[in-house]
């Protein structure tokens, strides 16, 4: 029995931390990413580093995680950065800006073209120290109750839409609404909303919008690979055992790479199922894209020039976007679209 | 100075392993990515499951990776299961089939959609359990001497291109060649090949194929997003603690997801240089891609209707690609359409 117990390293204490989720256990690919981190990192640990999830809300509300992580009230959070540009508009750099990266793209500026880097320069000063934690890929581009056939289609529309892509749908005439999930059915229901965006097939499905707004629009272009972020207390992160940081680090990048998996796996049939109950697929009309992108870097421009934080990213940034979009144009998008398009 | 040296944990023992890279070092991304793995997991065990990566060679010929690791001669390897499909053709699940996956859609299948399990099914009777370890992304097409305008330039064309490529070029009337490396760019220098296919523009570049054949094609149709694998003695694996068996799994999820994050990061500039030095893209034309196409799906045919492993395999895989196909074609491609190509 003796041999079974495996001495205490001196440098392997217990330590009990808690995560504190944005999102409710219903979004279950996303809340499961955190889930996946905690139980890799207590087998890396044999048990010894020990992280609770706790889904929004339970701790702290869900819009409140970055708070809850800097100021210590948990050790640790997992929540979308873009929820924070209220903040600082700086924070969609580490997760989604319109137009912007793909879920690819995004993980070889994170890991390998200097983002990581640069957004950890700027999440210093939140006293956290972020990891990516997932992604989404592409999003869909929401429920409409009538078809929109050309930008005029927007002017007074309510549409539920959060975040940069509310102020740019604003920007285009629309009325962007803040709403949280469960009270997004309802509103549509009754008519108080026109539309709404969610996330993509499998976590729309869920919640029955189709069963109002038949129009389902694509792509999202204010989310085209948005990532999710695990962050952590920086004082919290400087008194881990150094195999415990590895432990967390690498966890993490398997629950970024996990989250996509399953949303590339699980979208999907959830699209056909969609399609079997009568749902209508439409591409926005091109002047809606075109106007939305003018939008887009009109507003980055804007915040650049009165923003120190973010035009220093946004220039790194975009210079890594145009040249990924020199090659991406080469080599990948004519494979896919041979494979998707060509008869 | 006790108290620096931790007791030493009955379940922690000093595990010393050889890894047999199929790459040599020169392909960095490639042969890095065995090299990330060996520090992380020695990393998240105190230094105690070393891992030692030699490249192509040194221990056993690149080619007979799977077979030096399936006998024991290495506990593990790191290779392009592709590379045995003489033994099998149904190796090629576990890397590439022309007109196959993406990188996405190879993660989505191998993580989240039945793939990994259908593959290590498969692995067993080779005495091995393989781990997805790294991506190239869409490769491109190679390098011509002379424009290919239509179907009718392939015939009799000397092509460098190994592996079910190379079967499927045969049947368009090339003749495929299988060199090494650094055997190709002699060989077009003295006209004995007409074109040469290799990864993408950062290893090619390296290899100076622009200085002879001026051609560069895209996309590289028969890898459209090739995986590599680390590949595990089985005895060796089951002998493992779980905490080691742990590290080396999800060590190898961040080093397939790194070694894309590279390729996607370093292609782009690479090719910028290339076009900067005279080398002229061009799309094949399309009855070269539709003719490879019904080719490739012929050859996957004639293979279910003879090889029982592949049919099993390649009825799970066409049910996933067609399905992803359906949901990709929604999403992902218009927002990556509209970023690359709309003016």
């Amino acid at each position: 029995a003796l041999a079974a117990l495996p001495a205490q390293a001196a440098d392997s204490p217990v330590i009990k931390w808690r995560m504190a989720s944005s999102f409710p256990k219903s979004l279950d690919t996303i809340y499961g990413a955190a889930e996946l981190l905690s139980r890799r990192v207590s087998a890396l640990t044999n048990g010894k580093f020990e992280i609770r999830v706790f889904a929004g809300g339970e701790l702290v509300p869900g819009l409140q995680v970055l708070d809850a992580v800097q100021n210590g009230t948990v050790e640790c959070g997992h929540s979308a950065s873009y929820y924070y540009v209220g903040k600082n508009m700086a924070f969609a750099f580490d997760c989604a800006l319109p137009f912007g990266l793909t879920a690819r793209q995004q993980n070889a500026w994170m890991y390998s073209g200097g983002g990581i880097a640069l957004m950890r320069d700027f999440f210093k000063g939140y006293n956290i120290i972020q990891f990516p934690g997932g992604n989404t890929g592409t999003q869909m581009g929401g429920w409409f109750r009538h078809e929109i056939r050309s930008l005029a289609d927007l002017k007074g529309l309510k549409m539920r839409i959060p975040g940069l892509g509310g102020k740019i749908m604003a920007r285009l005439g629309a009325v962007p609404q803040t709403l949280a999930g469960a009270d997004i059915y309802p509103a549509l229901e009754r008519g108080a909303l026109d539309a709404a965006e969610w996330v993509g097939p499998y976590d729309d499905e869920k919640l029955g919008f189709y069963k109002i707004a038949k129009n389902y629009y694509y792509p999202g272009w204010w989310e085209g690979g948005p990532q999710l972020s695990f962050m952590v207390n920086l004082q919290k992160w400087n008194a881990l055992p150094e195999q415990y940081r590895q432990a967390f680090e690498v966890a993490a990048v398997e629950a970024n790479m996990a989250m996509l998996a399953r949303y590339d796996t699980v979208n999907a049939p959830a699209l056909m199922r969609l399609v079997q109950n009568g749902v209508k697929l439409h591409a926005f009309p091109k002047d809606v894209m075109l106007a939305a992108r003018a939008a887009a870097f009109a507003l980055y421009d804007e915040e650049s020039a009165r923003n120190p934080a973010f035009r220093t990213i946004y220039s790194e940034w975009k210079k890594f976007r145009d040249s990924e979009i020199q090659w991406f144009k080469v080599a990948e998008a004519p494979y896919e679209n041979f494979l998707y398009y060509m008869k």
